[in-house]
């Protein structure tokens, strides 16, 4: 059994790296990320895995040979969203070190060679594609696409790439790499209040989505304009926010607007325009594409009373994504029972499970706070879900 | 009387400068406020004026000699907000110089000296501080302060006005050149719809202010929090958008939120936070007071709600200008009845009213549409304007 001591020692040899007073800054490629990577090598190099950097830049380290095939592999990302939490990513790393460990004390013989992985760029939050390393290893990304995306700073993912010495010719699908997987396991963080004790299964990941909303109307003087004369699309927006809010409750699924722009954004001008982002998530597509139809059709109404314009396109859109059957209650069983539940959050196991039987675990997080600086597990429930991953590797590699 | 012809010629010599295909950009000390001034350099020399620039950047051209005092003085500003309409500020200046043509055809005997100003940032759009070179000639700003303003890419206004020639060892009140101001006249194009006939004369300016409102929850993933465990500060502020217009509503004042800043800014990031200006006006403080209170009151109960956190700001608070009533009867009457009407928009003028005996003259806005590029009036209207402020000018100066 790994101690919550044992964790906390593993833990604190990466919580330094890319921390400020205002969270987690490990966005892809950047100096914190490489510091991560390069711990990786080093903890890697300390159990005895051979380590290898793929062609899109994801980290992996075998125990075994991965040509045997029927490779049961772990893993999750080092990189964070801006201002994010410790755990997001990273605990599925060092929980998947953790549990190399205490396999090598359980003695048991390895039957299939394991891997442990760090994807790049999850988060998306650098060069804006989430499970940039995945979707590019699966092929569900072309490579010319994502060698030409840009950061905000306009830096091509290819020349950040090469700036941290990764030649990028191997940029894209890696078919024979992912055929000798067998099985991958992807331990996470859970990433709300929906998990009672300290491990659980993922049943599926939510489809979701991104809409662009534009709100038009009549840039104004805010001191002579009547009120009667206004065409004030921050009104507009205003009432969009409020009535995502209400639909997405009434139907138990998640909307969220929290990026916005306002044209000229002057404190004395009525604006021009709102530029905002909706991001809505459910259970199921058809509870997804009603909540849509009701915050469209809601927001319609009330620019015609506004006098204003409003346009809703979508920018990106996931289905759902149920994990193998099969897989799942063996493990759920495996842990004696463990809760089965659905996650919104898109995770690189998510991509995987298009091609190779997949499988998540979740740690309980006390508060719910994901993305944030206040993300938190306790060293217990974290000690709790090396141990259930110890016992799915186990179960996985070794009969 | 000035042609709508004659008008539209001297309004054709100065509308180029700065135009945009998203309207004007004539932030003061900027290329296009120098070819400004060298417009009006040019403008005041063909009608014989004596130009001088004060210690402040204001331009003033003379007919007679301004020490003989008791000095007639019109004008309004060159300077507009970024991407604002071409009338606002400069219709002011162009009627001046065609009233003076209209004056000397009239060829009434002048008995007191006059002057065209061009005061110097009204719009405060670059160093964001409103009717600067109003303020600093009355001592309404203190010099010290305003040299160290800086606009958004920190370039000090000292350094802005010494870059265009301009010595800055005068900046500050100008005591002398005030006094001898007997009467000051500012023509303005109406910035709203509240002028059904060609000119109007102004009553008073609204009292106004700004203020600064934080709201402040907890940054979380939008997909994975549950709606009821969220602190969403951006619901709070789409409640405060909706409840400051409702309440202006109410009151016959003006309310409106046009700028906004979130925290991080993400789609898939409930904010951490989000900062709004309210910009608020009535016809008296006590409305402004009430409107204040009712807007602040429905936002903190809505914050309990929401379990956010809300707070507001005073930034700036300009008490109610109530122009000379005498002199205001007077032009009313002189112009055949001309309607009397306040405004909510700051002006020159109102920092002048506390210092000399002080009136407005406004010409109709068809739209009602000001500080964007649609802002416009007819030029018959604007002949009309030019023929009231000459038949002003008259009556002031050569009786």
């Amino acid at each position: 059994m790994t101690s919550p001591d044992r964790f906390a020692a593993l833990w604190r040899s990466l919580a330094p790296i890319g921390r400020t007073p205002n969270g987690y800054h490990r966005l892809s490629w950047t100096d914190a990320d490489l510091a991560c990577r390069e711990w990786f090598l080093d903890e890697a190099a300390d159990r005895g895995l051979r380590v290898q950097t793929d062609g899109n830049g994801n980290l992996w380290g075998w125990l075994g040979d991965p040509a045997d095939g029927d490779a049961v592999v772990t893993g999750s990302h080092l990189d964070s969203v801006p201002g994010g939490g410790g755990y997001d990513g990273p605990l599925g790393i060092v929980s998947a070190f953790l549990a190399l460990d205490l396999l090598a004390k359980r003695g048991r013989t390895r039957r299939r060679p394991i891997g442990v992985v760090a994807f790049t760029e999850e988060e998306g939050s650098r060069f804006g594609v989430a499970c940039l390393g995945s979707r590019l290893l699966t092929g569900a990304l072309d490579p010319q696409r994502a060698a030409g995306l840009r950061d905000r700073d306009g830096v091509r993912l290819a020349e950040a790439m090469k700036s941290a010495g990764v030649d990028t010719s191997g940029l894209g699908p890696d078919p024979d790499r992912l055929a000798r997987i067998g099985t991958f396991i992807e331990l996470h963080i859970e990433q709300g209040r929906a998990l009672a004790v300290p491990v659980g299964v993922a049943s599926a990941i939510w489809p979701h989505g991104r809409w662009r909303m534009e709100f038009t109307g009549q840039g104004n003087h805010a001191g002579t304009t009547r009120m009667a004369d206004r065409h004030d699309p921050m009104l507009t927006f205003a009432f969009a926010v409020l009535a995502a809010n209400k639909e997405a409750r009434l139907r138990d699924g998640h909307a969220t607007v929290g990026r916005v722009s306002v044209e000229p954004n002057a404190t004395n001008a009525i604006p021009s325009s709102v530029t905002a982002w909706l991001d809505a998530r459910a259970a199921d597509q058809s509870t997804v594409d009603a909540l849509l139809a009701a915050i469209e059709g809601r927001i319609t109404e009330r620019a015609t009373r506004d006098g204003t314009g409003f346009a809703i396109e979508a920018e990106s859109a996931s289905p759902v994504v149920e994990f193998h059957t099969a897989l799942r209650d063996r493990l759920a069983s495996l842990l004696g029972g463990a809760p089965v539940l659905p996650t919104g959050a898109g995770h690189d196991a998510g991509v995987l499970a298009a091609h190779v039987p997949t499988a998540m675990l979740f740690v309980r997080n006390p508060t719910g706070v994901s993305h944030a600086p206040e993300e938190s597990a306790t060293d217990v429930d974290c000690a709790a879900g090396v141990e259930a991953l110890a016992t799915v590797l186990e179960e996985l590699a070794c009969r």
